[in-house]
């Protein structure tokens, strides 16, 4: 095994191991989530999980989706650091129906991915990892967030695909639904909201505090900032309907994220994305 | 609210007002059909139903499609006349599953279009209704009809479907199956009769009046004319399968139209057709 | 009827009879295969199953597809050999549901094929059949075949589609899975192996004879030769999914076949392929 001083480089020159089996589903979902940003990118099997973080070219958004290894049948990693060419193991692992098995092994010499499926073995030739763009420092957002929204994925997939009728970027907000002025109060019902202004047609889509799962926003706050919607109605196509998905915000011009849970829960899929700048 | 003596140019101008809400399937149903013949049409919610007559550029085809106020949850109406993007209500409405509510309200001030459905609300741009073609002066085709047929609009289809494989255009009647000569008496079977005649090939299609719900022709009376299945296969698509639908046919080189329930009765959709002149 | 010394060109000018009825599925299945490898065909409708035989002009496959007498409804033929537009004749056929009724016959002085379906008849133009290409001396290669593996049609279906990924040529065969040295024996495990190289990537696909409902291989007998995939994918988009599918393979460069039974057994598709000459 590598040791502690060893370049990621060396990692993948070391006879690095991986070796796992899992459903084709939260495979295939992590597979969709890391595409929504980019055609190649770095697999990192880790002790505890099977993660991709990647980037698109122009950094504007981010996608961190995991499987737990509890959710693997067989699991057995040391040291792997993999290039992959997503386009095609999403196309293989896309072979599978969504509780077949799948197997997943290194064959570090021949720098392969085997991938089993079934009585089927592709074997998938990697990329070298130092060609495949690496992530910018990611600075974590978490302490910029001031709201927390959970609602359903198709509800806010609605919302979405409406605002991409009408322009290219849309404003999400929390904000009071009834007003600032008379009834502004502690009282006032909260919304989640997303506008859309089109050249002649406009989209205000809001969710009401009562009809989303958890409903947290930091006292004063206000959350509202711009985002692209060519970058979110990709993120949203792998949104599940009729299962939670959690919009993080912050306060203006500040990224969002968006998560939901693989499968069962036994992994996560997190985009981030960075806000636009607001016209005027 | 507009004199009687105002035009129709007031009306629009005036506090016209629209606020109703109904089912998204019949509003779909409608929208539908419409969009067959033309990309912008007149709304017109009169008091006792939700009405869109139009006509395509070469005034061919016309549709008549209503929704009663009664199949509404809420209908207020009171001089309003809407100039509409079909295309784009189309689509908006279109978001909704069938029995999701779905609300329409005029913003006369803005010229926009409210829709709503579920959390989402669509404000569409209106188009100038004076801009929209205007309906040439409609005859009243009923007192040339001779025949009437209702039969599913699955069988409809099929030959409607076949008929296009070979031709552009098919004549459509009624006639006695066996003949005009020696067993053309009252105890002859008739016939609903689709014929296109292609290059090479050909398509009979004949539906016996067994077979149809309502089978009522004028005595002595034939009915037979030519029409252009580019007009008629759009129509058809819209046309419900294992629902009646009825078929009125005049004499020679007469109009047909085609008309059928939307929803549980509460609407209906008339499609009529201009003849092609007969070849030779 | 024609003489026994009557030539085939005789055969259509004479008054050659046909007239059947079949449920839609079979119809469907022999006219989708032979469509893999031809727009035009002759159909011999013999005294004991309505046959399709047909090869593609660079006549690498021959597909050979039969519908039993015994599974028609009504069936009279004398005679007749029909030059058929299969694109045509297949739309038509489409129309129907799978176990609709359809009827063929046979107009003689018009050159025409009426095809019922329901209330509709579909007259189809028949081509002059000598036009059509006429099948090569089709060698028997039965007695060249020293393999013959039943697998259930998906199975093999993954395999091909998993092969297209990475290359347009497979090798097939049957080998002994525990390799030739210490383990070859009798005992080891014998199974059918598609194997394709592309330029990264490869694909090896193995079913274990114990997954076969039938595996045989003439004692001492090699079974492998390499195989078109643009050719071999078309033919397994026809192969039924959940239902057994025989292939049978030869030496090194012959041919394999490649048959499944239409609806319950009334019929059945052979397709043949000829070998590519292996590379290198």
């Amino acid at each position: 095994m590598s040791q502690p001083t060893a370049t990621d480089r060396d990692a993948t020159v070391q006879p690095a191991a991986f070796d796992a089996t899992v459903e084709a589903e939260p495979l295939q979902t992590v597979l969709d989530a890391a595409a929504v940003l980019v055609d190649e990118c770095i697999v990192r099997p880790e002790p505890d999980e099977f993660r991709i973080v990647a980037t698109d070219p122009a950094t504007v958004g981010i996608v961190d989706a995991t499987v737990d290894a509890a959710a693997f049948e067989r699991y057995e990693t040391s040291g792997a650091r993999l290039g992959v060419d997503l386009t095609r193991l999403a196309a293989v692992v896309g072979m599978a129906d969504g509780d077949d098995l799948v197997g997943l092994s290194l064959d570090p010499e021949r720098r392969r991915l085997e991938v089993r499926v079934g009585d089927l073995v592709y074997a998938l030739a990697l990329v070298d990892p130092d060609a495949v763009r690496s992530l910018p420092d990611v600075v974590d957002f978490s302490e910029h967030f001031v709201a927390r929204v959970q609602l359903d994925g198709g509800m806010l997939s609605r919302g979405v695909d409406a605002a991409v009728m009408v322009s290219n970027h849309v404003e999400i907000g929390v904000e009071k639904a009834d007003g600032d002025g008379e009834n502004g109060g502690s009282d006032a019902v909260r919304t989640l909201r997303l506008r859309a202004e089109g050249d002649t047609d406009s989209v205000d889509f809001g969710v009401d505090e009562g009809d989303c799962g958890v409903f947290e926003v930091d006292a004063g706050a206000e959350a509202r900032s711009l985002f692209s919607l060519s970058y979110l109605s990709e993120m949203n196509r792998v949104v599940p309907s009729g299962r939670p998905v959690t919009v993080r915000l912050g306060e203006q011009e500040t990224p969002m994220d968006l998560a939901f849970d693989v499968a069962d829960g036994e992994g996560r899929v997190t985009f981030a994305l960075a806000p636009r700048i607001s016209r005027g």
